[in-house]
């Protein structure tokens, strides 16, 4: 039966470089609908709907949506606001007020919480109302996806970085620290593997926050490499915690002489204090002069002209595929991306019970048995996401002159 | 006269996106003279002369040239190590023993003084050698330069970060602070300006080191932003000082816990140390929550895939003049890169000592009156720079809708 309406679609979460791609499939894909009364957009998130702050998208020129599907971070712009159950309630009325029929939520874990709480107060007034999560996180954590929209591009931004960061740190030598996103899962930090080229090229050593940190495990690791090749490239997750559980970026704060009161509250990202701490360690326990540390923050999830259109295409498909189970098929749930083949993918419709609250980390044979790399198994899998054309170095091979003094 | 003999070419200081186009230029039009017996390069820069430490870039192909050329960071390595008067004799030495007759340095103010006092010395045994200094820095701080090559690619990289930077920050609201690289000149930093684009696109004030900086105007500038649109994107360069001379990085750092000897001798690059203690201050004094610093670090000066295709022409260019004026002309100097009309270059060659010791700073009319931001002859300056394609946001233009509630 068909459900006539108006569709409204949010971005939620932390912007990614295809996010907007989803939403112009979305968008797309819905107006060819003639059930379909309006295409609005809810600004900032949930915080949109909060405030009733629509963007009427069936105004939106064709070309101007494919424009925008190329620029990085939410159109729609985003919000943090969790949703508690008062609020959905309220949305959930505004929504109604608009008669909202299809509510398309584009987002990580917090969002498709949120579409299930609205889908549940509509089911209670029998207000049909279709509730589709869309995927997208640089994080890449959803339970029962291959993979997410926005970690193809992200992991192409950290392969490119490591590539220029292995070439910088072989031209002169010592030790260098990049500090990857990733509160939970290591999958970011892992795709700087992909920067390994030639033997010996970095980055030598990754830490995951899948594998309890120590720092002297740390140290060890870091004198065999330094003393082998006299340089060490080293990915750092963010989410990288101690034995005892706790984020390492707090416990190595205590040797540093800045309050922990100011620091519960700082964000993992932000701050370049779990690299400098790091840098401070090696620096003094190994005594190495040259220790350098970045901690590459906000640039890695929003870098406009490093996209990888592997993923590109699959944000678009993510978002139109919401819109074609949604209206033709009057269903909700979450869409998810299955690999098939070497490379290929489809997509499928997940209850939203599903995925809701669950964090996919990085499985154990995409890990190596000492916990600081990665295994072929991971780069096999990653690689294809990354998309085509990714820049590749070259060395010189010229022979060595034989010495006249 | 036509000098027989080998050609010897080094790269030293930062690496930059395309300081190897200079290298593969320097060789490929060395490799074409009949005088020319050799064409060595020189690992490490002069440590690698003193070292004895040549390849022997005659047998290296040319498609792996081509390849390398593109490939960022320095193919030769590089080295910060200073070159005194007793370094510079026995590096003559060495070069004498090897009949180089023709030696080209790549490399900013340090390398141009460095082949100044090689020059002197073999000038006095009346052993004709022929010095040519091929101009990169992505400081661009060159005098005699219209602009050097490695800037516009690194600028190019700025500003396409502050567009992503821009578009994230525009998302969520809040201050965001990213730390540019630039000792002396605020070149880099100022780039960051090209990534605006929309009226109120950030980054919405830039710092940089050729005015003083007053912790109290920039909390002011931050509040005035801020209070006008909820957001504010700053570009900071990390040579930024004080009125009384003192960097801010370390007066900053006062006030932070942090003791000051070991600071004295940290870089200004490879420590989130700056962007934190900014960060900290606009925390506290505006009491505004969502507050994110991010130093850009070395990503900004390798990240392969990121090149502005005018500088990879240019650096070609400076490289293959190097070798056209030393062995075609027989005489010494520096590459300059001089603006002709709108946009082309043309090169000339301008004494050694022209060029050593001196920096190149922003103009005045680079730079707004209130000193935190550049101007529109700025814009239009660095703009040719940045090449072809370089990557354009855009926007949502579809009308908000009425309330119903």
């Amino acid at each position: 039966m068909e459900l006539r309406g108006k569709v409204l679609i949010a971005q939620g979460g932390g912007p990614t470089a295809v996010i907007n791609q989803s939403l112009v499939g979305a968008v797309l894909e819905s107006r060819k609908f003639p059930q379909v009364t309006k295409v609005y957009g809810a600004l900032h998130g949930i915080e949109g709907i909060l405030k009733e702050e629509f963007i009427d998208l069936t105004k939106e020129t064709t070309n101007n949506l494919e424009k925008v599907a190329l620029t990085p971070s939410s159109a729609l712009y985003s919000t943090r606001l969790k949703a508690d159950k008062d609020r959905c309630i309220k949305m959930f009325k505004i929504m109604k007020a608009h008669d909202i029929r299809y509510f398309f939520y584009i987002g990580g874990n917090d969002s498709s919480e949120t579409l299930n709480i609205i889908k549940g107060e509509a089911e209670k007034e029998s207000y049909e109302l279709r509730c589709i999560h869309i995927p997208k996180t640089i994080d890449n954590d959803l339970v029962l996806n291959d993979h997410t929209p926005g970690y193809g591009s992200a992991a192409r931004f950290i392969a490119q970085a490591f590539t220029g960061i292995n070439l910088d740190n072989y031209a002169f030598g010592g030790v260098y620290i990049g500090v990857v996103m990733g509160r939970d899962s290591g999958f970011l930090a892992a795709a700087s593997a992909l920067a390994q080229k030639y033997p010996g090229d970095g980055p030598h050593l990754i830490y995951l926050p899948e594998r309890p940190f120590s720092s002297e495990q740390f140290l060890e690791d870091v004198a065999r490499v330094f003393n082998r090749l006299g340089r060490c490239v080293i990915a750092v997750s963010e989410g990288i915690v101690s034995a005892d559980g706790i984020p390492m970026v707090v416990e190595l704060l205590d040797h540093s002489n800045v309050e922990r009161d100011e620091f519960g509250h700082r964000q993992l990202s932000g701050t370049g204090v779990l690299a400098d701490s790091l840098a401070e360690l090696v620096k003094k326990r190994l005594n190495i002069k040259r220790v350098r540390a970045d901690t590459f923050g906000y640039l890695q999830r929003s870098f406009i002209g490093c996209v990888s259109d592997v993923d590109q295409t699959e944000a678009r498909e993510v978002g139109e595929k919401a819109a074609q189970y949604a209206i033709w098929n009057n269903i909700d749930g979450s869409i998810t991306i299955n690999r098939v083949g070497d490379y290929s993918v489809e997509y499928s419709l997940q209850p939203l019970e599903a995925i809701v609250g669950k964090t996919k980390v990085m499985p154990d044979e995409f890990i190596n048995e000492e916990g600081n790399h990665v295994t072929t198994a991971f780069k096999n899998y990653c690689r294809p996401l990354l998309g085509s054309n990714v820049p590749s170095p070259h060395r010189l091979r010229a022979p060595l002159v034989d010495k006249m003094e």
